[in-house]
This record gives C-alpha cells, structure tokens and sequence, in this order.
C-alpha cells in the first residue's frame, strides 16, 4: 500500500523540465538532512511489569469499562455505532463487557506507513518502529534574546523549518506553537500550509473542529490525490480524550472524521494523576487503557482497518501547588507500563516526550526532557510526540529547547541501535597489535572504525577548560541560542510543484473567505 | 556478620551520660537525614544483551586473557600469587586458561555489609541493593559565584557536609575533592578524618599508595576497634586498572593492603574508548570483563572471601579532538551489559554516574549525567560511584551541581520502587466516588494518597510562569545555588566520641610528623 502510494506521489509531484529537475537534484545535494527516515529499533524493550500485574491492569480496564463507562457527550452517531456492536449504551453512557473493546480493536492495524510528501521521508508507524515528531500546542514561544511571547505564524514556520532541518526529527507535527496571530477559525489552514510547504516530511492536522480536520484531510487530496488520501494514510489528528473517561462531541467528531477518510487517529489519554484520575499510578494507567482502547475501537466502527495509535499523556503534580509535575518518576513507571499494554493490545503506541515544568532550557528543563523520554525509549515508543522543544509544561516552544532536543535525539538513534557484536567489533586484531599499556590510537582498527565510532552531539561542549574560557565561557543555551539562528540562515524549501501550491493557496482563499474571523 | 560488627560498634561509642545521650537524641531527631541506608531495587533489570551475546563477550575476554595476557608491572607478590594459582607468567605479563580466572573469583561474596559509623546507615553492597557515593577525584571546584578554583580541605569538608545531609546519597564517598592546599603524601589523612568526623555514612580510603591505604585502615582501627575491622568491612579502595591490561605496582599493591585487612577493593578497568582500549564498545566491554575479573581474582587469591566490587569506567571519545565525552549512547549501552556481564560473574558491580563533560551545571550537564545515571540503574548497578556533583569531565566537583543530581537521585529513588499494583494502587474506589468527567482531587483516595504519591523534586520549578517571573526567573543554577548555601549554614555534626576523636588526631599528627611534605 505504501509503495503504490509513494509511486503515485511522484507521478504527482514529478516535474517534466530536466533543467528544473537538474536544480532540485542540486538542492537536494546540498540539503543538510541526512537522519533516516524512521528508527528501526535492534534493542529489546524493557519488561518493567511482569505477565501477571499486566494482567491485572487489564483486569482493573475492563471493571472500569463494566461497572464505570465511558460517555460520548453530544455524539449521537459515537453511541449509535457503540450500541450497533453491543455495547450497553444508556443516555451518553457506554459499557462494555470484557473483552469486548479489546475485540473490537482488533481490526486495527499493527502498524501503517504515513507517506510524506517526500516518499523518501514517508514513516512507518508501529511494530519496531520509531518515530520522532516536534512539540504540540504551546501558545507561547521563547528564546533567549526575545524571551516570552505569544506564537505567530513566523514562528510556526520557522520551527517546521527547523524540525525539517534536523537528520533526527522524523515528522513534521502538528500545532508545532499557535499561532496566535490569525484567527482560531482559520489558522489551521494556514499551519497544514506551513507543514506541507517548508516541509517534506509527514505532518499532522487539526483536531479543534470536525470542519477544521476535514479541511486539513482536503488540503492532502489536493496535494496527494484524492484516490491516494483514501487507500493511504497521509496525515494525522492527535485526540485528546476528556479524562476522566468522557469523549466530548468535538474529539470524537474529529476522530470519526479522520477514520473515515483512512486517516490515523491517536487517542490520548490526559491525565494529570489526582485530578483527571487517581493519584497513584496504577490506577491512572489502567484508565488510560480503557479510555484509549476505547476510542481505537471506535476508529474501527467508523472504518475497519482505518490506522490508529494507542496515546497516552499523563503527568505527575506537585502536592504544594497543584501545577503538573514532568520528568518525575511516577509517570517514567507509567510509560514503560503502558508501552506493555499497548503491545499487548497489538496496537502502535504513543507515549513519553521531551517534557518538563522548566520555563528555560536550563538544567532541570534537559534533566526532566531526559528523564520522561528515555522512559518512551525503553517502553517501545512507536510516536513520540513532544520530542523537541516543550517547554513549561507544553505553555512555550523554545527555540533553544528545540535544538538542544534534536541533538539528544540523535544520541537516541545510537542507543536504539544496540550494541554490535562481531568480529570487528570485539577488535582481536587491535589487541593483537598493541598489547598492554600501549594505546588505541593508532591502530588499524581504530583508524578504519573511527569515523563512524562514536556520536559526537554537536551542541555538547567537551574542549578543555580553557578553550572553552578562551571562547568565552558559553553554556549550552547560549550555544544553542548561536545554533538555530545558523540553521535558519541557511534554510532552504525543498521544492513544490508550482499549480499544487496555487491550489493550495486557492483552497485556503475561499475557506477563509467563507468564514468570520474567530478569536477564540 | 555485619549485625554483630554493628552490635559491637554501638558498644565502641556508646556514650554513658544519660545527659550526654539525651543531647545526641535531640540531635538526632532535628537531623534532616531521613532517606534508606540504600535502596532495594523492586524493578527488573534491562536485558539488552542476548545470553548469546553475553557469551560472545566472556569468550572475546577469555581469549585476551589467554592470547595477551595482562601485566602485573613491579609487582612480585601479585606474580607470584598468580603462578601459585597455575596462571601462566612471563617477566610481568599473567595468561590464563579459558575458565581460570572466573573460578578464582568464586570465592568472592555476591554482595556484603560495609559498615558504617552510625549503624544504621550501614549500606549492603551487591544483589538487589543500590548505594548511591558522591564523585571523586576532581582536582577543582566550582560554584556559581566564586567560579572554578583549586580544591582545599575547607571543600573536602563541605562536601562530606552535604553528602551527609542529603537523604539520596547512602555513602559520603572518598576523594570527594583533591584537598589541593594539604601535601600530596599527607593529605589522605585529612580526608579520611573529615569522613569520619563530618559524616556518620561509609566512605572510601586513600589508593594513591599502600602505606596511605594502610594509614586509612589504621584510622578505621582507631574507631571501629581492631577486630571489627579485621572481621568486618569498613571502608572501600577504589582502583583504577592502567588499561589496558596493565596493574602498576601502586594498584596491585594497594588492592592487596585492602584485600589483605578483608576490606572491599573496586576493580576499575578505566578506558576512554579509542585510546586505552578499542573505538567499538564490545571490545572494550571484553577487555574491561578481562581487566576487572583479573582484579577481582587477585583479592580473593590474598584472602579469600575478601569483599570485592566489579567496576567499570568506560567513556566515549570526541573524534574531532580526542577529548572524552559523557553521557553519549555507546557507554549508555556498554553500562548495561556491564551489568548483565557482572551479574553472570556473581559480583557486584559499580558502574555509571552523573558524568558530564559539561564545564557549568547547565542542560548539557544534567542531560549527560541523566543519560550515564539511566545507565546504571537499568544495568543493576550496585555502587554508583560519582552520583553527585561531576562536572568537567570529573575535573571539577560541583556545588550546584551535587544538589541538582541529589535531587535526581530522590526520583531515582522512587523510580526503582516500581509500580505499586495492590487494590489501593488501582483506586477502584475513587472511580466509583467520581465517575466520568469529574475530578480526582477531594475523594477519599486522593485524600488518603497524596502526601505519599509523588516525588517532589525540591530544586525543580512547576510554579506558574507569572509566580516564576515574579520571583525573579531563577534557573536551576541559580535555586541551586542558594540550596547548597542554605543546607550548609544548616549543617550540624553527628556526635563523635571525644575519645576516639582524639586518638585520631593522635594518630594523624603522628603520621604527618614522620614524613616531609610531598606536593607532587
């Protein structure tokens, strides 16, 4: 499926000028992103809960989705295909019997391919496969000289530009910031635009109107081909369900909309534990399992097969404040637990991110980035959203934060590697040659492996003290600072055929002339 | 064994006046150290290499002990011991049968009590148990506002102060910081007495020669009482191997001091990858497995059942100007097999650590030491040495940074007491008090769970963004700054013995008196 699509993308995209062709080969040349298209991971996952406690969370699901419910608030159609499958639906109540969800998800796919504009950047979602996708949703963005500011579309464009930029970002995203200075009705247009324009790789829509995902899902028919959009998925919509346990009539709006269009849904559970759930962990998990399950089976009435990802967002909180709490190690448990579950279920999860409370890129900002994406690693992580740049429980993107993010994630494709264990690894023939007390330096095995040896992040200062003081004492946001100003500099669009664009262009005119402007 | 050492400790430093003791009770109980002697680990361990894999590593290892060998340099007794045991030697170089040097190492215990000054805070090094020691060796230090400067004994001391205060650090750790201002050949007596008097946790003894290994023995003699030392261990060597494949005769020699009085000795085989040991991380794997079993072998062939800790300090190198990196995924991943490879021998391992190469306590400081901390923890790491304060490549000892990683050891903490999932856990009942779309926080669980459901980190900032601005928008740094400022002003000494006090400073003043000042 994913190859016929990329084939028919590059009959639509395909440019019959050998002169122009000659000029985008030369671009792509000189283009700087090098990172693979997705990560294949070769280490195993880490087995956290045994068979039995996932049982038992299982077990806890299945009493909430019995005993509990779930309610489809304002949803006629949700309930209606609920109570079609036999589900007992009462008022905007659903109950399921055990097992019954799980079955119902079962038509679900294990994993799919989102084709990218650039075929060559299209992911494949699910099974052993890893993708990294930017922050989502901060209306605010920072960097060091502006500091804090509300979101434009400059803005959006310019971290797409970046998130294009990098070898170790896979996706484009989706709501990368708001961008607050065009009206909440109408900016999605403009963000699909962004993404499709000064990207190439895959992207995701809006999911703030059933309308708004509709449009975005158009916005791909023109670009892709009506008859790809609905053989392939091409874009996704990020559902947040409305912890606890309610769907309201937008988020399931939006999810049947994308599932009805063969488009990916990912349910996400929202969870700030001892508010939106309990506040001891395993409680929160076994809910989040209901509530995703739930709306993956859903997807699945709407249209069997239709792709769909398990997600997950749950965060600690401060017992002082009440302010969510990132990076702590009550949701690190979680995650890996919940990767357990959705591999159970035999569904592509998302779960983890670069998170944290910290309003600058400092040291507890890395430290809590590091700590909540890890976990995602280890759990098997098929989306990580959030990979790049969040900031301030996700209320700002930083510009610095961002760069910062897209170097750890390029140590993140090393580890997921594993470690090599063959001839040439294990080195005999360099023993051999030195012996003890003399060094590797210069071996033949250091010098044919040293190239490819080690990942040197490129923002990690390890000069000696006084190159380092000589160069004017430079901490890593300040280098970060000097770094994406760089990569924006040298920025360039990777080519769009022209009358695609101007039926861009053309679409977005008449949707956002048949509309009043809205503020919010 | 240690349960009687402990008995007979009290019965050393039992203070007879009742008044005396209603002082030290008060103390005591205003003492803000209230964290676990260690930690038993409640979660897996991360298997990320195959038992074949693992088996490819023993084997690559066998034969470099069988085909190089490794050399004992000026050292005759260590040779003569080796030969004794039907190792093969040659002028200084030892070769071993496959399966020789394994079965020499079986005496040694799986895991071992060393005990501390205050029973209580006694730590068991091996098995499930993790043990938490400040960085060593750094000839500098750094804070925020003095900058960076040689270390002096007033640093030593304020160190071993803040190890002692935190309840996340379970031992006070050795050369915490070079007390450069103190001669090179007297100093270890100075840093084993600030141990001793500003602490009441284990800590670690001089390597730097066999004489300062036996003056720390000595000084454990003083307090402990000659037969409890003799019976018990009471202090830790850590040695670094000269890899690769080399023990000087200052190694040898003091592993054997320690070995010989029954105290624990580290084995380090200490490769920056590319120069003491091959560019691939499974050859250094090998060769480290090589290297420490060999140590290891030679405590056990001084006195069998000697305690003894499989160490490991293995770096990545930057390839554009040979300067070791941390944090970076090859060791990441070298840490855990380490673990799985020490695990199979049956020792206890060391390995990991908040590393850094990082010059100021900023992200990349604390993403790198978040990223060779996982490590670790994953690998089952029993002592973890450099848990708090490494900055610089271990050049430098930290302030802000020992309190930010303290912090991070108390998620650590958290992290590796796994998912609860009893009925409590699972909150059924909260479910029920609530139902669908309304909150967590006034139920009868949240109630009775929230004091103990999360970790808070104390320097992590999740104020609101106006609150954070309005106090003045402080970085970690600098919170962490007015932390360690504030714990010191704080800082009250646990009761030592005037008695024993005195014979310490008997003893130190006699050693000193013997010898001229080194300062090199």
């Amino acid at each position: 499926m994913a190859a016929s699509a990329a084939r028919r993308r590059r009959e639509v995209t395909e440019n019959p000028s050998p002169a122009r062709r000659a000029g985008r080969r030369a671009r792509r040349e000189r283009a700087p992103v090098t990172g693979p298209a997705y990560i294949t991971r070769r280490i195993p996952t880490y087995e956290l809960v045994s068979e039995e406690g996932l049982a038992l969370i299982e077990a806890q699901a299945e009493r909430i989705l019995k005993e509990i419910g779930i309610e489809f608030r304002g949803d006629e159609e949700a309930l209606r295909l609920f109570k079609a499958a036999g589900a007992e639906v009462s008022g905007p109540r659903v109950r399921f019997e055990p097992g019954q969800v799980r079955a119902l998800c079962s038509t679900a796919p294990r994993q799919f391919t989102q084709v990218a504009r650039n075929p060559a950047r299209s992911v494949v979602i699910g099974g052993d496969h890893t993708v990294f996708s930017p922050a989502y949703g901060a209306p605010f963005v920072r960097d060091l000289e502006g500091g804090r500011r509300y979101g434009a579309i400059e803005d959006f464009a310019n971290f797409v530009k970046l998130a294009y930029l990098s070898p170790w970002l896979h996706h484009s995203g989706g709501t990368i910031c708001e961008p607050v200075d065009i009206p909440v009705n109408k900016r999605h247009l403009d963000m699909v635009y962004a993404h499709l324009r000064w990207s190439d790789k895959a992207f995701m829509g809006s999911v703030t109107a059933p309308e708004r995902a509709a449009d975005s899902i158009e916005m791909c028919r023109i670009l892709f081909g009506a008859d790809v959009v609905d053989e392939t998925c091409v874009i996704l919509g990020n559902i947040n369900v409305n912890s606890p346990l309610v769907y309201d009539d937008v988020m399931s709006g939006v999810l049947r909309t994308y599932a009805a269009a063969n488009q990916a849904t990912i349910v996400v559970p929202f969870i700030l534990g001892g508010a939106m759930g309990p506040v001891t962990p395993a409680g929160t998990i076994a809910q989040a399992h209901a509530e995703a399950l739930v709306g993956v089976a859903l997807t699945q009435l709407v249209r069997p097969g239709a792709p769909a990802i398990y997600g997950n967002f749950l965060s600690s909180m401060s017992l002082r404040s009440g302010a969510p709490t990132f990076g702590t190690p009550e949701p690190a448990l979680a995650y890996i637990a919940v990767g357990q579950l959705a591999r159970r279920a035999g569904l592509p999860v998302r779960v983890g991110g670069a998170l944290t409370a910290s309003k600058v890129a400092d040291g507890q900002a890395l430290q809590e980035s590091a700590d909540s994406m890890m976990p995602a690693i280890l759990a098997g992580a098929n989306f990580i959203l959030h990979s790049a740049g969040w900031l301030e429980g996700g209320l700002s993107m930083g510009y610095e934060k961002f760069v910062l993010d897209c170097d750890r994630l390029g140590m993140l494709h090393v580890f997921m590697k594993g470690l090599a264990l063959d001839e040439n690894a294990f080195a005999m023939a360099a023993f051999r040659e030195t012996g003890p007390g003399a060094h590797f330096l210069g071996t033949a095995h250091t010098m044919a492996n040293y190239e490819t040896a080690y990942y040197e992040p490129p923002l990690a200062d390890c000069k000696s003290f006084e190159q380092w003081r000589d160069e004017g004492e430079k901490d890593s946001l300040q280098r970060a600072s000097e770094r994406w100003r760089e990569l924006l500099a040298g920025y360039e669009a990777p080519a769009l055929d022209p009358g695609i664009d101007e039926a861009l262009k053309a679409f977005i005119a008449r949707r956002k002339g048949s509309l009043p402007d809205m503020w919010h």
